[in-house]
């Protein structure tokens, strides 16, 4: 076998960490001496052992002279574990094969230049673009300390995510709301403004999959949102009150005392929440993802600022006529000016075509 | 080979006359004898000789006692060529399998009966679906006397067709250019407002792939169309104006002069061109597919009568914001209300995605 084909085996073993490591990055490690398979491991949790560490852990023989394949750059430094290159020396393995750095400054290529000075062979870049695509959220983080950015919405074909009367119950279908369990499953917190915690006083919790749920994050510059609100009463997740030094103290208390975070952001021009300067708080706490479930307003306002990575649209069998669109005025006057995409994945999940798609934008963290 | 093999065999044939026959069907036909196919033929183009004549002309032995595969049920009808029922009992054919009966009010079974009479052996209803969708126009056709109704847009992800100042060009990629102009080539005439010939000037034509042009419907109630337009100026295809009875005369005359036709059509409640009217006058003129090209009036006027059959969307990898959307007001104030579609196809051209849909609708002719 090829060290691709082993990469492919190590990166199928870190996903299975999907949705557990954050704020570490997902990572899978596979051990091969003379042709076969002696260990193989993931990280399994945040805190829990490294990838190369679980696999040296489950090795059924020696593994001195073996190769590693690891997806991401084995770690050089003492963090919640001891550094992992110096396992990897002291068992004297004969080489390590990376799929990719870590962009972790703390790391960044420092790893494989200590396994090299061990004198053990090193390889870097094996399916490289598929190493780091799985941990897209760690990459932009590292290099920016902001979240990823990815915007969910569902619409009807012609385009409108709810009734001029808001109503928007259902537009996509039960299995497409799976698929957004599962997204929420897989971010660190979920971004929604005041309004559509007014509108609809969803839960934003994780309950048509398994998995944990995010932090809820919403936009009330005026701190607006009401006590009874299932985002403030229920308590199976933690919810972040995003407001400005405007918000009435008295609110705020009383927010506080039902343990509630309320997070004072400064403001944009527009005197709201500015968004940028939130998200830079909320990676400061290590939250590396962000899922944006709206309304309108939050996501036109991300846009503007061009925060946004990714996109999932889901589009229905439904046409509504005028309504409420999931983008406003961008000020946008010529189709050369429109924001530019690329369609990642397309598919149909139950009646509905979802479309997963990437802002093309230079700064993307994630191209090799 | 099962009866359902050589129909798919006879099916194939018959598409070749794609954007030929109408307002004939296609019909495809393939004449079997001791498990050999001795014969093929289709309808290759209107006023041309029907499927089994060309395949029973084509037959390479003699046809007694052999089995006709044929798409589409044997006419029983003088017609610009002889009843082909007559033309099968005259070679002594032994059986004759059909995909469907013929909805024709001059033939809808007669064709078959003639046969049994004639003691051939018959059977109807091998892949019934296939055989009716490859002449979905002709079976609305023939049982409502109206065009199948195709609306046709590309629009950006958040559901924008042109920026608020109408800059359309291009939202779409050059390969969905010629999937649209294809969509032309096989339909018998093409229906846009004159505020599309205003803001785009449009020719219409069908200039990316072979085919040819179908008719150029403009609904224009006031007569406001600019006779230096290329619907007008150019000569490649036929143009219909529909206009009402307030049309300027001295506008209508020159049209005319200029070989335009303008048809005179009732009024809506809104003093409008009354399009189930003008699609009732079409479909009396032999036009039995009608493809919409907007611009949002026409197509928010064609849904809310309920007259359009098919929606063909590009999606492009692009966010505009505010702009144009191309459907409007429909009063639709609950989900529950909105239009159902079914996806039907779902693929990517160029760098957009094309979905094709079809209005659920019990008065669909073309479900078996």
């Amino acid at each position: 076998m090829t060290d691709e084909q082993y990469m492919r085996i190590a990166l199928r073993l870190a996903r299975r960490g999907l949705g557990k490591t954050s704020p570490n990055p997902m990572v899978g490690a596979v051990i091969v001496r003379d042709g076969r398979i002696i260990g193989r491991g993931y990280h399994r949790y945040y805190g829990g052992p490294h990838a190369e560490i679980d696999a040296l852990s489950s090795a059924t023989e020696s593994v001195e002279g073996a190769t590693v394949y690891i997806t991401l750059e084995p770690c050089s430094h003492q963090g919640k574990t001891p550094p992992c290159v110096d396992a990897l020396a002291r068992h004297r393995v004969g080489r390590v094969v990376a799929g990719s750095l870590d962009p972790n400054p703390l790391v960044k290529g420092r790893g494989m230049e200590i396994l090299k000075k061990q004198g053990i062979d090193t390889r870097v870049g094996v399916l490289e673009g598929q190493c780091r695509a799985l941990n897209e959220a760690h990459f932009k983080y590292m290099t920016t300390g902001l979240p990823l950015v990815t915007i969910k919405f569902a619409q009807t074909l012609d385009g409108r995510i709810a009734t001029a009367t808001r109503s928007s119950r259902w537009i996509s279908s039960p299995q497409f709301q799976r698929v957004a369990h599962r997204l929420r499953a897989t971010h660190d917190a979920i971004l929604i403004g005041v309004g559509t915690v007014q509108a609809d006083d969803p839960e934003l919790t994780v309950r048509l999959v398994r998995g944990r749920n995010p932090v809820r994050v919403v936009l009330d510059s005026g701190l607006r949102i009401p006590m009874e609100a299932r985002v403030i009463a229920g308590k199976e997740a933690a919810t972040i009150v995003a407001s400005t030094r405007r918000a009435d103290t008295e609110k705020m208390a009383r927010l506080r005392e039902r343990g509630v975070e309320v997070l004072l952001v400064g403001e944009d021009e527009a005197g709201e929440v500015d968004i940028k300067q939130l998200l830079k708080m909320l990676g400061g706490r290590g939250i590396t993802s962000v899922l944006v479930e709206g309304g309108g307003r939050v996501i036109t306002s991300i846009l503007r600022q061009r925060l946004a990575d990714r996109i999932v649209a889901a589009i229905a069998p439904k046409i509504m006529g005028s309504g409420i669109e999931a983008v406003g005025e961008l000020n946008i006057g010529d189709v050369a000016q429109t924001l530019k995409l690329s369609f990642e994945k397309v598919r149909r999940v139950g009646e509905d075509v979802v479309i997963e798609a990437r802002f093309e934008d230079e700064r993307s963290a994630t191209k090799p």
